[in-house]
């Protein structure tokens, strides 16, 4: 994607480069092993943040470490690439693990003659420094369900094998219509597709205020992959998306049962401590000035919204189910509070 | 104004240029002639909208008649032109009585020299075709005060010789702060002006918030020129300001008493009765590629909201006071309505 460019296509995402799996027990040839692995991750991005939440709640801190990019892209050679800088904790503008400046030269390091796009989130190899995996969505069900031994005692079952089909059903309209929806609400090129996108995206989200209004989680009666993947969406809807992507038949705070749902999954532990709101709007606004030329970050809303109470705990469900909340955000990991 | 250059510095408006004043009695040297002024005006423009609010509301349609530009201004030796076309209802793209396309010919008739900007209201005279004004309001002004003879038996007191020093005190911050306030912020060229001027814009409607929380109009108990002067920033507020001018700390569907007085505004014969939300719309997003590249106008909000009840008689007060309502829209002068 080259968010400084004026659209002029449809925007569409690239297959994942890298693949590589890994698990527990390696049986796809590389092992989960303590330590040797390094997530790259932006806070702005909705893809790489559906990663950090499942590696929080199933307690894979220690596991695999965790690498922060700076939310504003450095233009390098005419596109837009992840960074590490001072200003977000790496000294010298490099990551201190890997010793990279720009997320590209793990990509470069993997395969010389890569010419395709970088993205977050990048699982690194820190042996060779090779990025082995950017397949977001992959990543996440791995680690919700093939990192089991090395997770902490009481990670919740993101990925429950009974309704891993209902979680994908959901998935589907949730990742087309929103996920992806709001980009391509947002980059539209013209009228037409625009209009086209944002009627898809709202009817979508209409049915989730309907079928979130009777029930506190989407798919069962605790949190789920599904959850993760909806409200990495949620999050930055109202900071980014209703005005820069023109997402704007309402807010997400109009909406009484997914704003009530949002929140409730804000001050979930895994959630909220995970959400860097202006590392979002920065991003987003100063970034992608082929639709915001000024590169102006806008200053609304109010994020102590995100804190209100919700009431949802009268719909039922319990957040972890015979599980247990994370425990307290690393040091070193730890987001700016609201407020 | 330049609006479909990226911003450079600060927003600022001209003085009008041309400011005959024109009055019942002519003791100006122009005499409000029944049929010799022609109103040129766009339905987008917040400027124009309140000349033909005290237009409408002083009955005065059949005394000065109306004009109305495409909401898309031309692009004409570089610069966006108002001009006349068959979509919006003018014959072979020309007025019907000025028989000009661009109303920059009415100012070139008026001064061929003339090199300074080309707005709207334009007050012009179908004698000569040349305009007389472009001074918004001077033009409310006198048609609120000045052109009494020629108004409606039963037209309203709009600007009352004991209330205004208040409002054109309340006026002075409603224009500073909000009329011209959502400008500042829309086109300010750098992250520090924006701030300044978003933070300025919020702290004078929370202000105004609080003072229509216990009374139904501005000044007074009935609807003045301090009411017309607000409404037409609020009625563009949520459709064009809060997205693409980042006016985005809140929506004025969001204040309760702000979006309460909006709505009973909007319901009251005069105000509603002239807005045409899908020309605002159109002009703001359509026009100003110096912030929206794409030319893609948003979709939203749902323009229903502005028919659903508000409750503000319960505060007290009489919109005419000892007036009455306008009759109905004169046939050819009809908005589309709402839903």
């Amino acid at each position: 994607m080259r968010a400084n460019r004026v659209p002029t296509e449809e925007i569409k995402r690239e297959p994942a480069a890298f693949a590589d799996r890994v698990t527990a027990d390696g049986r796809f040839g590389r092992a989960a092993e303590p330590g040797r692995y390094r997530l790259v991750i932006s806070r702005a991005c909705p893809w790489a943040h559906r990663v950090v939440m499942v590696r929080r709640l199933m307690g894979l801190e220690d596991a695999v470490s965790l690498a922060v990019a700076d939310p504003v892209q450095e233009i390098i050679e005419g596109d837009p690439h992840w960074v590490f800088t001072e200003e977000t904790g790496s000294p010298g503008g490099r990551d201190p693990v890997l010793g990279i400046h720009a997320l590209r030269e793990a990509y470069l390091a993997a395969d010389p003659g890569y010419g395709g796009g970088v993205s977050v989130p990048a699982l690194v190899d820190t042996g060779n420094g090779h990025v082995v995996s950017n397949d977001y969505d992959r990543l996440s069900i791995d680690m919700a369900a093939e990192w089991g031994p090395l997770a902490r005692p009481g990670a919740p079952d993101l990925y429950p094998e009974g309704l891993r089909d209902e979680i994908e059903e959901v998935g589907e309209g949730v990742y087309n219509d929103v996920n992806n929806g709001v980009y391509r609400t947002g980059f539209a090129p013209d009228q037409e597709r625009y209009d086209a996108a944002v009627a898809r995206l709202f009817a979508r989200l209409d049915g989730l205020e309907e079928r979130l209004s009777t029930r506190r989680y989407l798919v069962g009666d605790h949190i789920t992959l599904a959850d993760v993947r909806l409200w990495s969406t949620l999050l930055r809807f109202d900071a980014a998306y209703h005005g820069l992507f023109k997402c704007n038949v309402r807010k997400i705070s109009e909406y009484p049962a997914l704003w009530g749902y949002a929140r409730d999954l804000f001050q979930t532990p895994g959630f909220g401590d995970t959400a860097n709101l202006d590392h979002i709007r920065t991003h987003y606004y100063r970034v992608m000035t082929g639709i915001n030329p000024t590169g102006v970050i806008a200053a609304g809303p109010d994020p102590r919204g995100w804190l209100t109470p919700h009431h949802r705990e009268e719909l039922g469900g319990t957040p972890f189910g015979e599980g247990t909340a994370p425990g307290p955000v690393p040091e070193g990991e730890r987001v700016p509070p609201i407020g």
